[in-house]
Formats: C-alpha cells, sequence, structure tokens
C-alpha cells in the first residue's frame, strides 16, 4: 500500500508525528533571540541525553561528518592511533584516519564477532613511550549488530592514560547506556537519525577537557568542521555555520519526548525489543548472526538466513508488508537482513514485523519452520517483562 | 502575533506550504529504490537549474560546507589562489585557504563596493609560470549586497587557462543568471537555505570536467567531504553518506515549483523585487549601502540609516510588524540592515516589508522622511514591469 512503510532499518528510524509537525514549521532567522532560546534547551537537553557536563556541539553533518570532526579536531598527522575493525563503520574510522596520515594500528574481529578487549590492553600496554594518541571504537557496529565492550576497552585506555578514547556512539546513543562522565569518554559522536528519532542532517560531537587540551595542539587542517569555532559559538547559544533550523525544531520535540519517557526506560525498551527479536529468531530456528546475546546491539539485530536469499527475504517484507529490513553490506550482501529496533519503536511493532517475518519465511519455504513460534517467543518476552 | 513571523532576511528564506509538507513525510530508507528514484529527479533537475551538463554533487552540509569540498578537493597545500574579498564571506574563503595550507593572495575592495576585474586580469596576466591554480569569487556577497562582477573575472580566468574558477553562488543561484556551461565555470557551490526555497541543511557543489582533472592530483586530505566519493555514488542516484532523507524530499518538491516558473521568470521576479526595493529607499532618501544599480545584488538589499541605529531599525520591525530583517556584521554591525529579498518571495512581500520599514522609520523619526515615497516607488516598479 501506498504510504505504508514500516521502517525496521537502523537509520533513519521511524519519526514521531509531533516531530514532524515541529520539522515542517516556517524556518526562523538562527540569529534570532527566539532562536537561541530553543538552541539554549536544545544543548541543555544533549547534556542530559550524554549524561554529561562536556560540551555537546551541534553539526550540519551526517555521523561520518561528526565522527571525522571527533578525530581531525584532537591529532596530528604521524599521530599513533588505535581503531576497533569488526565491522562496516570501524573500517571507515580506520579508512579516515589513514586518510588523514595518521599511523593507523587497526584491532581485527570477524564482523558479526565483538572486538577482543585484552588486544587493547596488550597495544596500550606495550606503549610505554605513550606514542598511542586515540584509540577510536564503534560501540554499536551498524553493520553486524554487535555492541562492543567499550567500558572494558574504555578502562584500558584509562590506565594507559595519554590517548583518548573516540567512540562512534552512532546507533548506541540513546539506545543502550553511554555514560559520558561516568567512564570518562572524551570523544562521542553521534547522529540524528538512530535513537534520537528524527531525520538524519545533524551530527553530534560531545568533548571532554582532556580532548580540548589535545585540540590545542592538533595540528590537522579543519574549518567547517573546526569544533573549537562551534565550542565558542555554542556558549552563546548558535552556531558558527547555518545550522539545519527545521531539524534543530524537529530535535527540540524529540529530545522533550525522550526526557518524558526517561533515560532508564528508554534504555529498558531497546532491550526488552533486542531479547524480543533474538528469541523469536532462535524460536524459528533461523541462526542469528550474533550468538552471544552479551554482545548484541540493543539497536540492531542481524539474522544471517542461510537456506534463503537474504536479499529476496528483504524484498518480499517490503512488497507483501511494506516492511523495510536492511540488507548486508560489503561481504555480508545477501548473507544476512539487519532488523532495525532503534529509536521510535514499539513493543508492537516488533510483533508485527516478526508476524511479518514468519510469513515471509513460510512464502519463502524456509525449510523445517515452526510457524507461531517467532511471535509467541517475542511476546512472552513481552509480557514477562 | 505569535507564529506571524515574516522572513525577509538573505536565509533562511520563507518556504512554501508545498516544501514544507514534502518535508514533514515519514524518511523511506536512503538505500530503497524508491529514495533511488528521487535522487534521479533531483539530480536532473538540479542540472537544470544550474544550466549544466557538469556534475551537481548533494552534501548534508552547510554552504560553508559545500565551499570547503568546493576548494580542498582541488588543490594542494603550497598552490597559489585569488580570493575576491569585498565581504564576510571572501574573507571567510580566504580565512579556509590560509587554514589549508594555501598561498593566499587576497584581492580587495571595501565592504559595499564590488572587487575590480582589472585587478584580477593583472594578477593573472601576470602570472606567466601559471602559478595560480584558482581564483576563488563570491558571485553575491551576502554580508553588503554586492553583485561581483563574475562573467568578466571569469573571462580573465579563461584567459589565464591554468586557474580553475570557483564561486560561491550561495546566494547568486537561483536568484540571478548562473550559466555554469556557458560560462565554463569549473566549482560552484551553494545552500539549500537562499534560492532554493527549503530549510537550510543541504549544501550543492557543481564540478566541471577540468576541476575532475584538477581533483586527481590534488592532495589536501578529504574525506567527509570527498567529492570523488559523492560523483562515484550519484551516478548510481545515491550518496556515499547518509542523507537529509526529509530536506531531499523538500528538494524535490522546490525544484518542481521552479521549473514550473521557469528560470527567466525566477530571475526577472528577482530583479524586479531588487529594483522596487532600491527605488523605494531611494524614494525614502535613505542611503542604500551599494550606490551602483549594477553591482547590486537581486538577492539582498542593503540600507545604511545613518540617522538612526540599524539595530533599532530592525527590532522595532520584529516587534510591531513581525518582519524580520538581517543586521550588519562585523564591523557592519550597527551600521546597515539587509532586506533579503530571495527565494519564495512576492511583489506583495516586498510592498509589505517596504509600508512596514516606512512606518518603522517614521516611528524612529528619521529625518525629513516623506512617508508614503517608499511604497509609491515600489509599486510603480511592479507596475511598470
Amino acid at each position: 500500500m501506498d504510504d505504508k512503510l514500516m521502517l525496521m532499518i537502523p537509520g533513519p528510524t521511524p519519526v514521531p508525528e509531533r516531530v514532524l509537525s515541529a520539522l515542517a514549521k516556517h524556518p526562523i532567522g538562527h540569529r534570532s533571540g527566539d532562536f537561541s532560546k530553543i538552541m539554549a534547551q536544545v544543548i541543555a537537553d544533549l547534556k542530559w541525553l550524554h549524561q554529561t557536563q562536556n560540551d555537546v556541539l551541534i553539526l550540519t553533518a551526517s555521523g561520518t561528518g561528526a565522527m571525522e570532526a571527533g578525530i581531525i579536531n584532537f591529532l596530528s598527522s604521524g599521530d599513533r592511533v588505535l581503531v576497533g575493525c569488526n565491522g562496516k563503520f570501524g573500517e571507515r574510522w580506520a579508512d579516515l584516519c589513514d586518510t588523514f596520515g595518521l599511523r593507523t594500528e587497526r584491532i581485527t574481529a570477524s564482523w558479526g564477532q565483538p572486538l577482543d578487549p585484552d588486544a587493547f590492553r596488550r597495544a596500550l600496554e606495550a606503549d610505554t613511550q605513550k606514542q598511542i594518541k586515540a584509540v577510536v571504537i564503534t560501540h554499536s557496529e551498524t553493520s553486524t549488530g554487535v555492541l562492543n565492550d567499550l567500558e572494558t576497552i574504555n578502562r584500558y585506555v584509562k590506565d594507559h592514560g595519554e590517548a583518548l578514547i573516540i567512540v562512534d556512539a552512532v546507533t548506541s546513543l540513546g539506545a543502550t547506556n553511554v555514560p559520558v562522565d561516568e567512564w570518562g569518554l572524551d570523544v562521542v559522536g553521534s547522529g540524528s537519525q538512530k535513537g534520537f528519532m528524527i531525520p538524519p542532517g545533524l551530527g553530534f560531537v560531545c568533548v571532554s577537557a582532556k580532548a580540548w587540551k589535545a585540540y590545542e595542539t592538533a595540528k590537522l587542517p579543519r574549518f567547517y568542521l573546526d569544533l573549537g569555532k562551534y565550542r565558542k559559538d555554542a556558549a552563546k547559544n548558535t552556531t558558527p555555520f547555518t545550522p539545519p533550523v527545521n531539524l534543530i525544531f524537529a530535535l527540540q520535540a524529540a529530545l522533550e519526548m525522550m526526557k518524558a519517557e526517561g533515560l532508564d526506560q528508554i534504555f529498558g525498551r531497546h532491550l526488552r525489543l533486542r531479547n524480543a527479536a533474538r528469541a523469536a529468531i532462535e524460536a524459528l530456528g533461523v541462526p542469528l548472526l550474533v550468538r552471544d546475546a552479551a554482545a548484541a546491539s540493543p539497536a540492531i539485530t542481524a539474522v544471517e538466513p542461510g537456506h534463503v536469499d537474504s536479499e529476496k527475504v528483504r524484498s518480499v517484507l517490503r512488497q507483501k508488508y511494506d516492511i523495510a529490513m536492511a540488507g548486508g553490506q560489503d561481504h555480508f550482501k545477501g548473507k544476512i537482513f539487519r532488523i532495525g529496533h532503534l529509536g521510535f519503536v514499539s513493543d508492537r511493532d516488533i510483533l508485527s514485523a516478526i508476524a511479518a517475518l514468519e510469513s515471509v519465511l513460510q512464502d519463502l519455504e524456509y525449510p523445517n519452520l515452526p510457524v507461531g513460534a517467532g511471535v509467541t517467543a517475542a511476546a512472552k518476552v513481552i509480557m514477562q517483562w
């Protein structure tokens, strides 16, 4: 049916009506007092979401733009950096570091496996010269649905003392606990079309005092992504370059909704959705890509259907039920599909998605499918929560 | 009155209801076939607007991000560049070039005066070694309302043969003729919240074959703003990084409206609005910042009220009539105000703005004000068009 699309992809995620209405307001001048009032509220609410007193800066950029800003502002050509690579996004940040002339060392795991914190510990402990200037970690690896053990890796970074921890929290912020101040995270990048429940177009970078100290001596050239400019203007509730005014209206509305729901409730809901999705897929006898629940992202569940082409599953789901799920990326294309349960997603949505998925797998003659078991298992998780 | 704001600033500009409705649609997946169809149409329509067969690339960025991309993708550290500086934006591009280690030579004129094409001719003719790699020109200088003589300067760049012409067309594209192919403009940057009639958040960069050749050997590091990535994906009607899906919906709607109006009609309307604004201000005996009509931007008219504080004019206009005009920037703050007549602005709007402005100047006891003469003069321009 036309206009009946249901997004179950890890971004853009569904947007509440209240947020769409805010988005559709007539723009106002970005140098006006009225806009500064909105900025003041939005900045305060972003700090609440990040559980921090650090600066949270707003960029007109995708998540990649935010992560580039989070890297280039604090480093100089030739700096040694460790980058965790166990999926498309970790690999992207390593490529980005290469592009800017950093001495990039990839600490890898297979796609679908979590990064091994011990590998970071060993590299950091061996660095007695304190040459490692940053460790870049993708918290929730969107391409596979792995949640890396940021807390433990960060502890080893803290033991090292010199290196900054730079976090891609694009699909973890607003879905799972990212306590910036409690953990002492130096740089945290994210994007609007994820846990924030608004359309894409805004990037966010949260910056610690330690990172600002590194900024002072960092030499990579920066202008549009120069976070110092954003910091200076954020103090006056404005931005150095024209902000996407309507997306800021939407952000304001979405953050109000998030505050009304509460952080613990938001994290609990995402965990419940993840558990329901995983229980359903397991009950159907279809393999999950991430076997270990402890390493499974609360934002995305990747499924490896094996017996049937994952792209076929997606296209039938789209055609018959107007549900969009994500495919695999790069060498995972055709091998996995990904259920996004991130942002404005409810228990009802996950039941709908699982019910439709069961029907599609049956259509595609998935062998020995216990029809009904998926919905039953998901509902059980929800009921017993 | 609440929600009664009328934008007469040079961005964000007013947005048509049709475009706001498109903006407020539920997002769809940016890797879907449906989105690629929209991208295909939008890319074709952008080429129409740019009067070009060159690539037109869409970035999630402000106009400054688009201009940074338009500069760093085609140059290497140490390259010699000429930058026209007669306002805040020209100066910004010169600072940007400095930041990236280019050998920047500023060709200046006072704020409010047009750049002298002969100064460019002399510098280019003297460069027999062909060391000048680019000439950066702000076509319509938003900070002052000067329209620089791009056509003539570009002719001298063509005579030089080697240098690229890089144009800030942020407030000229969609307001006045920028015939990219006819003039052979190499790089043209612009932003969505101007002639495009949509909210801020999108940047556009139009790139010629000659510029792509320079891209191949240009060495400044680039990742998020790497236009080669955008070019490769635009050929498949997609983007390398998540695009602001809802702003693309809005762009599609706005470009359809622009095509329905027609380029000549759009340019004619902006010229008429400019002439009406200038005739009104002159009839009121208030000084225009840009004295020479030939150097006056069809997008912005700056007024230098002299006898009264320009910030006072703006605040009374805002309070009494809910009209937002722009102030002066940097050393022009308090000295000028700027009437934006760019994008979705009609004859009726300029009459309203002039009528309100007359009333405010009277309120502020502007000396010897011929009340009524402004509206009469503006209406005469419109009637006789």
